[in-house]
């Protein structure tokens, strides 16, 4: 059986995985990304974890090639860029370097875009040409297939749609704009939305407990298991911006599928109602039934591995630089 | 040398063209759309327009095919369907029942989709395999090429981006829906706003001598050209919510221009402007010397006919039914 090794770049860990054609994880390794502010020593670090996993092969088993998720990256250059997220102060030609130093065919592409290539080959998209997977985490992140292919833009930067603006709204983004949609639907926007409607309103909430830096998600989710109304108004206005923005890219795109994954997207109904009674609001009758939400089908721990892993699979264009 | 036909499917008027690869339109004819409810006449009619056509075609030239451009319809399935701007009562084939009974290969498409066709073959577009083409007329059509190809969407109804919706906006739309793009960025957008501004300023407008129904785009714009304050400000809104909309859809698909088409753009500077305003207000600033934002280099009156002969020229996948 073949193999390819898929790699996670977060802004404060990487991961490695080991991962079988049939999108079974062999092995996994990890290491911090933030001790590395230098693209030199990352890249030896990334080489010594290689290594490691490469030990684990099993007999006649073949490591084709290396895929590489990352948050700020030019998947047609096969660079890292604009990494706000990322340690590194400069960009540089990761792909290619890599692909010189590990003597494997190496593909790099945004985490998101490489999500929704694992959703495609091991996840709930097997059967859909033209779906979307919006990634919720810290950010919101989006990967979009056309016609089979990810989409990533004359340049290799497409697929922001988490920096799209929802007119209206003035939170400062940390892109350096205002307004923009992973403001309000991320686990960062959900906080937000949080300290807003504590403000605005007088009901009493377990949230008014927390401070700004304590809240996280987590409690926003249990509040609205629970019935706090707070709770509920923050899933029901997240859902609301999210909903509408989807149901503009709908229209625009016709997906067979949207995909909600990350660890928000773990919200489930809470989640998922408000956002489709909004995405349906907003859509034409008759797509309704035509253009699914749906949560991702990978587990939230191996949706970044798989995905990445995907990129050797499903083997992208090499990169261009 | 060869030739195609090119049809311009219109809510009032249906124009035929004779039109010869380099995209010399050779000879057009013409007949009301609005006589024929019932798609058997209409297909009639079609074919003896195209029999007109067919005695102009120079010796040695060849009739490759028919193209279609309509308002509504399902451009894999090459079918008429949901013509809310169309006489006819029922969905009908129209790409399979022409092919048959005029012998030649037949396409259908959205005429923004094949607008946009038409810009790669014989305007702006020639070197750019990313763009989008938004025609604005009576409403707002748009045409997106991704990787050198229309988007069509998972079943032949995507590009939809004139409904997609403007967040905190109610006006009613020709859909059924609230809120769409198109009741704001359009000739009768255009007008309402105009409604809207008068009502809500004292100013005086040469535009207040107007009943709605007399008004146009044409006296609004002839009112900004003489620095009418209303007039003027008709324009920065309508810029300022087809600008963020189109920053949406650039930050999401990266295109490498947009294209402006349509009556309402040949306003030129007055509606580019403000645009372009809001269109790099919304997206980063890396991206807006990547981003073009451009007229459409296809004669106003030529953009359909020769949108729809490029289905041909640059011959689009056989419909599925």
């Amino acid at each position: 059986m073949e193999a390819a090794i898929g790699i996670d770049v977060g802004g404060t860990g990487t991961q490695l995985a080991l991962v079988r054609e049939d999108g079974v994880i062999l092995d996994r390794v990890s290491f911090p990304t933030d001790r590395y502010s230098e693209s030199q020593s990352f890249i030896q670090q990334l080489l010594y974890q290689v290594n490691r996993l490469e030990e684990k092969v099993e007999t006649g088993m073949r490591i084709m090639g290396i895929g590489i998720g990352a948050p700020a990256c030019n998947s047609r250059k096969g660079t890292i860029e604009y990494a706000a997220n990322l340690p590194f102060e400069l960009s540089f030609p990761l792909a290619r370097i890599f692909e010189e130093r590990s003597g494997y065919p190496t593909r790099l592409m945004k985490d998101s875009g490489a999500a929704a290539l694992g959703e495609k080959l091991f996840g709930g998209a097997k059967d859909f040409d033209h779906f979307i997977v919006i990634t919720l985490g810290t950010g919101l992140g989006s990967g979009i297939m056309v016609k089979n292919e990810i989409v990533t833009g004359a340049y290799g930067y497409a697929s922001e749609f988490g920096h799209s603006q929802v007119p209206g709204t003035y939170r400062q983004c940390g892109c350096g704009k205002t307004g923009c949609l992973e403001t309000y639907a991320s686990a960062s926007g959900l906080k937000r939305t949080a300290f807003e409607l504590m403000a605005f309103r007088n009901t009493s909430s377990p949230l008014r407990r927390y401070s700004f830096l304590d809240l996280g998600s987590e409690q926003i989710y249990q509040a609205a298991l629970e019935g706090d109304p707070i709770a509920l108004e923050i899933f029901e206005q997240t859902g609301k911006v999210l909903g509408a923005s989807l149901a503009n890219l709908a229209v625009t795109l016709e997906p067979e599928a949207i995909f909600l994954a990350g660890g928000l997207a773990q919200a489930g109904d809470i989640l998922f109602k408000p956002v489709e009674k909004h995405l349906h609001q907003n859509i034409f009758p008759d797509m309704r039934d035509r253009i699914r939400l749906l949560p991702s089908r990978l587990g939230h721990n191996e949706s970044a591995l798989l995905g990445a892993a995907s990129l050797i699979f499903k083997m992208q264009p090499s990169f261009t630089s």
